[in-house]
Formats: structure tokens, sequence, C-alpha cells
């Protein structure tokens, strides 16, 4: 399958605006919880039809609903209506294969990001998409599958921590942001960690299996690359945006998201580089290595050739080879035969050929 | 043939202007379809001669004029008498060496696109030239061959989905755009998943024709680019456009294209970079491979040529070599021979060389 | 001589302004032709002095001098007295190192162009400068040396075909101007077909002067490029130009310049890269051929080397050798020798060496 | 540990705002020590508590505390209350991850700055951050460890240099982050010498260590990089900074540390460049002794392979080999065999083999 | 030393504006001369002390006072303040390290330019550090060491050439500007020139030393890099200055060095590619080479090894080899081995390895 570019399944020729899945089906049934607050109370409940839900959003909460699971076009459509959201971006909402982006309706704003999960054993990253609709008092948020990384975000919000709970959705998309961007640097660091240790190894006896590894290392940061790059511009609109539902005062923790995702972006550029010196060093040590073995060979066979050879001459047998008669020709043979050898150590060592 | 810059046919000299058609002829005659609609009613009409087409455009209708075949300058001329079209735009239709383009003019948005098609069998990229005039209640596309790619638009055109027929022109140009648009993502995948295939037997056993293959696969990919970048930066202009043809409540399915290009755009560069990594990483297999039976013949070399060397000594025929005599002797040379061949080993193991 | 940068002979510390000749004389004598014309008449002449000229330049008609040969500063110099040349830019246009440039002074727009020409033996590319100054009723039009690829023009003109005889100097100069940029594409296409069918031999048996070669299309590719890119952002200085002697209507035609100008650029850079990746496939495809040689002789002495120590050591002559003695070690000698080749021919195989 | 990119152990789902220290604790106590100083007067003071400072600080002195050690969170907050920090801006002070750059508060203006050291034994290059709060009449800068490189500045300030005791804490601001940035230039140059110097022993015998130098070489030009370039592009900011601050007369010194900023850029990017064709040329150099020794085999192998196959075939134990037994036949051998020894010296030499 | 950034030997935190010398001293005394100009009369002066001056500067002239030697910062300090000059102005003069640049003053506008000298021994290039300091009615230009390359504009200025001695300092800046961008072009050219050259040997016998050459043209051409692209850069502010110092009609002149300029960065960067790809060919040359002599050894070697071998097999001295007594064994022997040879370089032949 196709990585780098998802297959967009939706058949060809049917109109914008419908409403078909694009990606793998991670979860069985969609998933809604609801959480309402404001500074003075919290309600937390889960729903099995959003309807429940139409009943009760009173005008001085926040409300944040929560999606998990893309597969079924039916609640997304009911959300919608419910909440006045724009079919184009119903359509996005459906389609796991968006790149990150803000765009800004007439009563939301909205934003697709990619949550990365790096997987231990394979080292491979992958992503789920993220949509976040930010309207006046409302947040929805769409995930493809039950994930427990905005945890920590609800407990706060249970421990009724100030600012949190005295904010508006844009704050809270905010803390949830925040989460989701500082696992692009904590995914960065890993892998990047894993490459700083592979300079260690790659002098002495790099395996065979180093080029396919860094070359495995690039696939990803590439991938993260694409993740994060579309998503630091795409923040980059956030403060020209004309709504108003970002509100100025949480402006500048958006700048912290993007100065984060910055961070992140400079990492990977840097790894990749490094990645790049590595297979260059790797080819460097590997063929160095290799030339070390062939200048064995070559000092081995240039010496003993010649040696051989002489014995070969003294191994004929015509009737008449005269040395062969006298007294000491094997030893003078021999000597002769050393003062070669050594004579060519000589030059080899002169020649700082080993 | 030059395939990356296609002959320019047009005789040194002649007039800007002259209608002459630039390319291959891919069938034998024009073909003339026209659609007329508007939310009520729909006649779908094949023309012989565009001026039955003249007596009954009405006002309150959308008329869509197809033309496949570009390569007869007269029905082009009379369309472009008919709906006063300038005669650079008909130039530049007839010219199907045009890069992707979007230009503004009195009474239409012109705009070039090319429409890809992958050869199953050679899977190479073949590219048709698609120019689209939107009017004010009319569109005309001109095709250099029959094909069946807008079909789908066609089929919606009659099964009276509301939005396509209470849209104007510059809806249904979208709509074609998007099946043209879909279909470089659609291209862009095929073909990276089969780079993405090649990474399993780089690493094993890669034969002798994956450079002239990852070749192949990087002319694709520029060939593909050269139709997506510029298709990119042409549909940038479409809001900036003055005359009004394009609506405001169409625009946002204009940028719908721009996030598919980009998409389309990203994952060309992407798989690029891939095949530039797959080249590198077959280089070092290759050598990775080569220097693996090197060894092999150093190693049979060094620890061979000395011992050959011992018994050619014994091989000479002179008179007086006392060891010859010894009764054990020839156990005593197999025995240093075994040695010294052992020594061999334990260093070449010792320094790793197998 | 240095051919990316012409040698400017003009000697240190003249002051600008000085008419210099700087490049490589091309022919013997300067020659001035003119031809007058509007809707109505058109006047060809040869002129032997520009004075013969001076007396009759009738108002509502446009002329165009063509000066062939610019070693001589003497008539450029009264051609500028009598047109109100600036003196900067009477400089420029006798410095044929000039690089592709349009400039506004009071009287006319100043425009450097390169004329191009490719050698068929050679196969290289030769620019020859072309500065063009358009005026309110004048076109001048300064090349070095006599050449015939304005000929079509000057028919267009002597045909009265409309357009050309009913527009200003502004057209005249694109008419001109579209045949120089006409060729860009041509020699573009010329070189790149070769480059193309470099493809289809550099698989089988690429010869020694592949690298050679590639590099001598590179460096023309880069001469050709020298000469594109600066003329394209020149070009995009017009429409901003404010004098109002490239008329409005004109100037769609000048955009049509700059899309084949940026059509031949793309070209360009595609060739440049193929070129590159050529490099490679050659490179591979050669150290492809050399392992498999290798290979050969790595098996061939990896096979008999150890066989050939085994007849050496029952060639020495020691006097007790038992094996020597018993009736079939001959033949068990040779059966051993051939399990072992067997072995190693196995081995190989099935490490896949051969 | 990634080098590149410090971990952020703030725990997930933290609120922003808390004050976490994040880097890796380099001293054991916070060490605050203040000047006060006007133009007649000075007072410099160590503080064991940042209440003592509270008391004293008069309108038309400026008061610059300077903060040593980051890790604990309580003095920085009391300073942070004193001063009427922003807490976002407490945050980035304690987290010695962040990038240069500068921020605009409602009461003073911020920066960040990496102050750099380079280990004399490892050469290695380690970072120290930098936190300035420029007020209206006051500096707070914050260091990670004690450190001597502004004690000249202290100097310059007790010793009464009149432009600096008669500026506000912009200029202060300034002479402190002048002596960083020309750090920034000193370690260019000091390892910018260092690549300049293998130039020498680069053509004659690079040792197998020289690829792995390159690299860490490489590593530290692109940690300097990552140092230099966000300052760079950070101190752009400073003068459309709107809160008046920094003040205009002062501006030009700011723009002298762009420039020293922009020079140390182009001198990593130059050593950068050198580095990447030092490691071509030791790649040349090493190829090309491996070359001159493969020759020598080469040599040696092709000369005498016949020979001894001819003394071989004449050690052949045949009752029948006529040549055996003519008289001359041994020296005619030997002739033969000096004939083809010189004959292909000869060859060889003609083919400038060596 | 660092050839590429030029150590700042100025002590750490020595207030800004503090005149220090940083570079080489190249010569032993302070040179003023000076020239003092208008349409009408010239006069000419060597001054032992810049006082000398102060006297006599009418103001209906135009007063050049050109500096050799800066190791002294009293001279230059005097200069100061009789013209007013800012003291970063002058600690800028007197640090020949700096890039180039223009920055404006109250009351000049201030440039640094580079001066380029090749050295015609070691093809190296020198470059010495050239501030001017243009005023209303002065000029004051600042060398490290006397030199003769302004000596033709003198010269214009005696021979009361016109336009010099008519228009103002703005002008003459421009004249001794025109002489360094010259040499600029001039420079490249020559290196250029010895480049091209390369191309001739590099596909014949390529000496040991040519990519040493390679590397050593690339670091001139990054050296003659750094000086012209920041020259380039600080020209273009050049029309926005806002002083009026440099006159609207000067200002085409001006622009003319940016064209020289941008002349000399194409030059530079088409030298550099060029370089680039003469170390692949020199690499693919050097390569091929090698093969050829490879695959000698090899054919030998697969030849002989087997013949080798067999002869081997008959010099045994086991008592029963039936071959051995057959009357034409021998004769039998050499027929075989003279068809295993010919069948190996027929077979050889047809794979096209010679």
């Amino acid at each position: 399958m196709a990585r780098f570019l998802k297959k967009t399944t939706k058949s060809r020729g049917l109109p914008p605006g419908t409403l078909v899945f694009i990606g793998t089906r991670k979860m069985e049934q969609t998933r809604l919880r609801m959480i309402d607050y404001n500074e003075s109370s919290i309600v937390e409940r889960e729903l099995t039809d959003i309807s429940e839900c139409a009943a009760n959003i009173p005008d001085n909460t926040v409300t944040w609903i929560n999606v998990d699971g893309l597969h079924n076009p039916e609640p997304i459509e009911k959300i919608g209506q419910l909440f006045g959201l724009d079919p184009l971006m119903l359509e996005d909402i459906m389609d796991s294969s968006q790149r990150p982006k803000v765009d800004e309706y007439d009563n939301c704003v909205f934003m697709i990001m990619k949550m990365l999960r790096i997987d231990e054993a394979t080292k491979r990253i992958y992503a789920e998409q993220l949509s976040v609709a930010i309207g006046k008092n409302f947040l929805i948020t769409f995930q493809e599958q039950v994930g427990d990384v905005f945890e920590p975000v609800r407990e706060r919000l249970r421990n009724n921590r100030k600012r949190i709970r005295s904010s508006g959705p844009d704050y809270l998309a905010y803390a949830l942001l925040d989460t989701v961007t500082e696992n692009y640097i904590r995914i960065t660091e890993a892998l990047g960690t894993q490459v700083e240790e592979m300079d260690n190894y790659l002098l002495n006896n790099p395996g065979k299996t180093v080029p396919a590894q860094i070359n495995r290392y690039k696939q990803e940061f590439n991938y993260l690359r694409r993740c994060v790059r579309p998503a630091y511009e795409a923040l980059l609109k956030i403060p020209k945006l004309e709504s108003g539902l970002i509100k100025k005062h949480t402006l500048p923790y958006y700048d912290d998201l993007d100065e984060m995702l910055v961070k992140a972006a400079e990492g990977i550029d840097t790894y990749r580089d490094m990645l790049s010196d590595q297979f260059n060093l790797y080819h460097t040590t590997v063929s160095s290595k290799m030339n070390d073995i062939m200048k064995v060979l070559t000092i081995f066979a240039a010496i003993f050739i010649p040696l051989t050879f002489i014995a070969g001459v003294y191994g004929t047998n015509f009737d008449h080879v005269p040395e062969l008669h006298y007294k000491y020709s094997y030893f003078i043979m021999l000597s002769v035969m050393f003062v070669i050898a050594a004579g060519m150590v000589v030059y080899f060592r002169k020649n700082k050929w080993f």
C-alpha cells in the first residue's frame, strides 16, 4: 500500500460534498463523548446518539464533543446538521488522507492535524487524523479511533485548573493541539536519539543492515516531515483569521505551538542531514575496510607470485639444468627468494602500503 | 522524439494568431457534443456542425460544448467566432504543447490542464491537453481525443443532482477539473505503490535492471511533476480573477482542487526522494555483495598462495635438498602448512574479515 | 577562451559611455537596412550611410532600421545622435558580452537578447547579441553579423499581413523576438532529443565516451540556460514599463514570449536533471559490468587455487610420501579435486554469485 | 542523549504556564547578582533573596539583575512577580531547549540566545541558554550556570566608560549580546582554522580517521548553525518592535550584531561546503592510492602467471616430452620467458599503466 | 590561519566605537593623498597630516582624500573629526574583516567593498578592504595598502574628461567602484579560462593532482563569491537611500555596477558547477582506466589458472598415473590447454570483455 499517499477510494465522479469514508477502518463503532463545562460546573457524558446532546446545550458553557471513529457517515452528518457545519468540512473530516490545514467557515474555525504514534516494535510512525471544529461555545473533535492522549486535558478540566475552565473553546483546542504537537517533538527526539547512537558503531564494525536502517529512518523522518511542515504552515494562518473565534489573548499560546513545530521541523531536517552524512560515512568505512583486505591480497600475491615462479623453474624436468647440480644451489635459491621477499616488504613499507 | 518538450511544428515566422495544430493527430474526425441544461431541463446532442448549436442557445441555460479532436482548425475557428473567443486563445487550444495555465479574457476564463493516462503495459504516463473556456452561460472544453473520463459528470448532470444542475458553468468546470486532478493523485499513488514495493527486494537480491527501472520511474515522476506543478501555480490565480465568471461561492471548490494538487505534488517529491535513496541503497547493496565475493577470493588466495609456494619449493629438482630425505619431512611440511593456514584463518577472523 | 564569460577588452579606467566594441569581429563592414511601412505602403532600402535615412523619416510610418555588424563605432554613434539614444545604451549595444535585459529610456525601450545558433557539426551552441530599441515610430535592431532569421518577418511585412502592417514598432519587435524565442525551444528540443536517445544505449554497452558526452551536453544546457533565464526575467519587466511605448494591446503577445521562455527553461532543467541521472546510470552500468568480470576471476581463482595446491603437494620430491605409492591414489586425488570443485560451485550458486 | 533536540521532560498535559525546569542541572544553588547604576553612581551587590532588591530599586537608575542557575523555579517566580513578567515568559526562561527568539511583552522585550563554549579537549561545542528581559529601567539576565563571559562588561560599568553608564538597559543588553555574538565568530573561526588545516595532509597520506573527523566537524557546524541562524532571524525583529524599549539611537548597535551573525552564518556555510569537498577529496585520494596498489598486483600477476604456467608444463612427468631432452632447451625456455616478461612490461608502459 | 573568516583580534568586552585595527598590517606608514577639483581647476597633493587639508576645503569643489594604510587609528580618527564621521563607521573602516555593505549616515553614504588581486604564482586571490565615504562635496577612500588600481581614474580627472570633473563625489565613487567591479569579472574570467582548459586533458590522462587542483579552484571561486554576492546585495540598497547624496542621474551608473556584479556572480556559479562536473568526470575517467587494468588481470588469471592446474596435476609424483605413459599424451595435454584457452578468449570476446 502506498504509505506516503493514501488511496482515495471515493469512486470517480461522485459529487463533492458526498460523505464517503477514506482510510482504514480502525474501530467497530463510533463513540461520542461530551464534556460540558464552565467556570463553576462540569458535566461529562457518553452519548449513544448525538440527539441526546441537542436538547441540553446551554449557552453559557463550553461543549466539547469528541467523536472516535470516522467510518460511519451517519453520526457525523447529524453533528453537522446540529452545529450547522459546512458539507465540504464534513467531507474533509471523513477523508483521513487530508493534509494538515486551517480553514475558516462562517460559524467555526476548522483544523486538521495528524496525531502521531510510534510503534515500539517496528519503530514505524503511524498517523491518525484529528479534525477540530472550534465554534463560539463548542469544540468538536474527530479522531479515527479511541485514544487516551487527551486524557490529561480532561483531567485538567475535571480538576478545575483555573485557566482552562474559564477560557473558551479556542483555549481548549490549544490545550489539545499542545499535546499533539509535543508528541511530534517526543517522536523526533526518540528517532533522533537512535540516529545519534548509530554514530558510535558506524566507525567500528558497521553491519550490513546499516544502509537499510538508515533508509528506513530517512523514510520515517520524511513521513514525520510531511505531518509537521504543513501543520506549521497551517497554523501561521491562525492570527490572520477574521472570525474572532480564536480570541486575541489566546493567540500567544498558538504562537507557542508554532515554535514547537519549527523546533520539530528543524530537528527533523538536522537528523535527515545527519542520516545522509552517516550513509556516506558508512560507505567510506566499508570501502576502507575492503581496501585493507585487498591490500593483504595484493601483498601476499605480489610477494609469493615471483617466488613460486622461481620454484616452478627448478621444478622443470629438463635434462640439462646446470643449477640443479651445484651443491648449494638449493640454499642459494632460498636465499635469493628471501632477499626478493624482504625487498618487496621494504618497498611496500616505504610506500606506506601497510 | 523529445518527450519532455514537444516539437513545435509551426513554421517559423508565421504570424501569431494563425491556427496551426501542434501535436500528434490522435483521431480521425472532430466530434462535437453539446449538453444544454438548467435546473428543470437537460438536452444532450451530438452536433455535426457547430452552426446547429448557434440557433438554439437559450440565455437561461448552461451550454456545455465538448470538442474531441484538435487537428482540424475549421470547427475550432467557427466556435471561436460564435462565442467571440480571442484568436490567441484559439491558437493555444490547438497547440497541444502548452503548459497548464489560467488566463482571463473579456468574456471568458480560459484554462489549460493536462489529462493524464497511465499505460498499464509500459507504465508510461501519457498526457492529453484539456482546454476549458468558462463563459457567462457556456462552457467549452477541448480534448485531443474522445475519452470517457467526463462520463460520470455527464451522468450526474442527467440524474439531476441538485448542485451541479443549479450551478453555473464555473461549477461544471470545477466538476470536470476535479476528475482530472483526482486522476493525478491516482497515478501518483499507482506509481508510488510500485516504488514502495521496490524497497522489499532491494535489500535481498536486487536484479541488474533496478537502476534502469529507478531511472524510468524518476522520469515518469518528472513528467508528472511538469503537469502538476504548473497546474497548481495556475489555479492560484483563480481567486484573483476580476471578471466574476468564477463566482465567489464556487471558490472553495477550486481551493479544494489546489489542495489536491499540493497533495499530488508533495507525493511526487516524496517519491522522487525515495527513488534517489533507493538508487543509493541499490548501489550499496550491490557493492556490499561484491565485497563479500572479493573477500572470499582474498581469503582463498591469501591462504593458499604461501602454501603452494612451499609445495613448489619441495617440487624443485635440485640434487641436494636435505629436507627431502628425512623420513617425516613430508608430514612436517603438511603440519607446517596446516599451522600457517590455521593461523591465517584465526587472524582473519580476529579482524572480522569473514 | 573563457566561453562562459566573454573577455571585456575595454581598457581599464576608460570613462563609461566611451564606445568600445567588446567581442569577436564577425563581419567586414557594417550593413544598414531600412524598412519603412504603414498600412498602405512599404519601402525597403539598403543604406550606405545612416544620413540617407535622416532625410526621409515620415511621422506616419514605422521605420525599422537593422544594423548588422557592431565592430565599427561610427555608424552606431551616428544612429545614436539621429534618434537621440542614450550613450550608456550605445555602449551596451557594442558590448556583446551583455546579459539579456530590458531598460527604459526617455524616448525608447531598450532590450538585449541572445540569438542562438546550433552548429550542426560540433553540436555546440553559439550566441549572437541582438539589441532592440523600440521608439515611438521607429525600431532599431543591432546584430553582430548578417543573418536570415528575420527574413520571414520581412516577408510578412511585404505581404501586407494585416496585423503586422497596421501595428506599431512594439508589435514588430515582438514578431522579431518571437522568432528568437522560438529558436530557444527548437534548440532545447534538438539537444533534448539527443539526450533522450542516449537512454537507449546507456543500458546495453555504453562506450567510454559517454561521460564526456554527458558533460558536453550539460555545458550546452548550462550555456542555453544562461541565455534563457535572464531573458525571461528581463521580459517580466515589460508590463511594468511606464513609457507606454509597448501598447497595452500588445502586452498579451509579450506574455506569450514569457510562456515560451518558461517552457524552454523548464525543458532545460528537465534535461539537466536527466543528464545527471544518466551519468549515475552510466556509472552503475559500468561498475555492474566490472563486477561481472571480477566475479568470474573470483570463481576461477577460488576453485582452482586449492586444487593447484593439492597437485603441488604431490609434486614434491620427498622420499617418503606414502600416498604416492597406493595404486589408486592418483584417481582418488582427482576425485577429491572434483568433489572440492563441485562443492564450491554449489556453494557459490547457492549464494547466487553467478 | 539526543543532542540536537533536547528532551522536554515536562510531563504531558501539564497546563501551560507551569514552571518546570527543562535541561541538565548545572549548578547547586541559584545565584543572584545585582548592579544598579546611573551616570553618577554604581552599586554592585550579591543578593541572597530577590526580596532584598525589591526595597531599593530607584527610578532614576538602571538595575541589572543576573540570575545564574535555572533549576529552581522559586526565585524565578519571585522575580516574575516583582517585575511583572508574563508567565509564558517565565516558562520559556526555565526551558533550556528554547530556540533563539525575540518576543515583545507589555512591559519588556524578551530575548533568548545561546551562549556557546567550545570544549578544548573534545572540540565539541556546548550551548547554554541566555534569557534577557529588557524593561524600562531594568535588565534581567538568566544563565544556566555561573560564567565569566560578562565580566568585561561589568568592568566597563565599574570604570564609568561614558556610553554604557549613560545609556539605558537596551544598550547594556546590546553590550552583553555583543560578547555572545563575538563568541560565535571566535568559535566558527577556531573550528574553521582546523578545517582549513586538514587540507594540508588530505592530499598526502590521509589517515583513516579523516571521514569520522570530517563528520564530527560537520556536526559541530550544524550545531553552531542551529544557534546562529535563528538568532539572526530573531534579531531582525528588533527594529520592528513597537514598545520603544529599544531606543532608536541604540538600533545601529543591534544592526551591528546582525552583521556579525550574518558573518558567522556565512563562515559556517563556507566551512560546511569545504568539509563536503574535503570528504570527496579524501575519497578520491584513498581510492587513487588503492588503485596504485591494485596496479602493482595486476602487473605482477599478469607477468608471472604465464611464466609460471610454462614452468609448470615442463614440470610434468610425461614420459615423452621431446623438449626436455634438447641440450639448450632450459636456456631457451628462460629466454622465452624473459621475452614474454619484457614484452608485457613494454606493453604496460606504453599504455601508461605504471 | 582561517582564510574564510578573519580573526577579529579586538579584545573581548571592548566598548563598541573603540578604534582597533583588525587585519594584517600591510604597510609601514599611513599615506594621505588629496585631489581637489571642480570643472575648471584641479589640485593634487600628498598630505603629511590631515590638518593640512582642513584649512583649504573650498565649498565649490569636490575633495577626494585617499588614505592608504589602516593600522594606525590616529589619522583615521582625525579625519573622522574633521568630516564629522560616525564612530561606528570609523570602527568598520579599521576592521578589515567587514562584509561588503552600504550604510547611510547623516552626512554621508558609507560603502565597504573588497578589492581583489590574483597572485600570478599561486593563483590565489587576495582581498583588500576598500571603504568609501561619499559626502556632499567630499569623497574619502580608505585602502589597506598603496595600490595603483585608481590611477586611471586619477588620470581621467587630470585630463579633464568632462563628465567626471563636472559631476559630484557620487560619480567619482562610481568611477572607482567601476574599476573594482570590472576586476571581479577579470578575475572570474582568468580563473574560468583555466577551468575550461582543464576539460581538455581531463579525458585523456588526468594526473593525480587534478582533484586537489579542482578543490583549489573551488575554494578560490568560493572566496570570490563571498566578495561578489554581498557587494551585489549591498548595491541594491543604493536606489533606496534617502539622503540624496547619490544623485538621481548617477543611479543608472550604479545599476551598471549591479549588472556587472550579477554577471560575475553568474560566471562564478557556472564555473563552480563546471568544477563539480569535472570532479565527477575525473572520477569516472580514473575508475574507467582502473577497470581496463583489472580486466587484463582477470583475463590473464582466468585463462592461465586452469591451465596451470592441469600442468600441476601431471607434475605429481604418483606411481600410477596412466596418462603419463602414453606416447602422445604430452601433446594431447598441450592441445587440450590450447582449446581451453581459445574457448575462454572466444567467450570473453563474445561478452565484450575486451
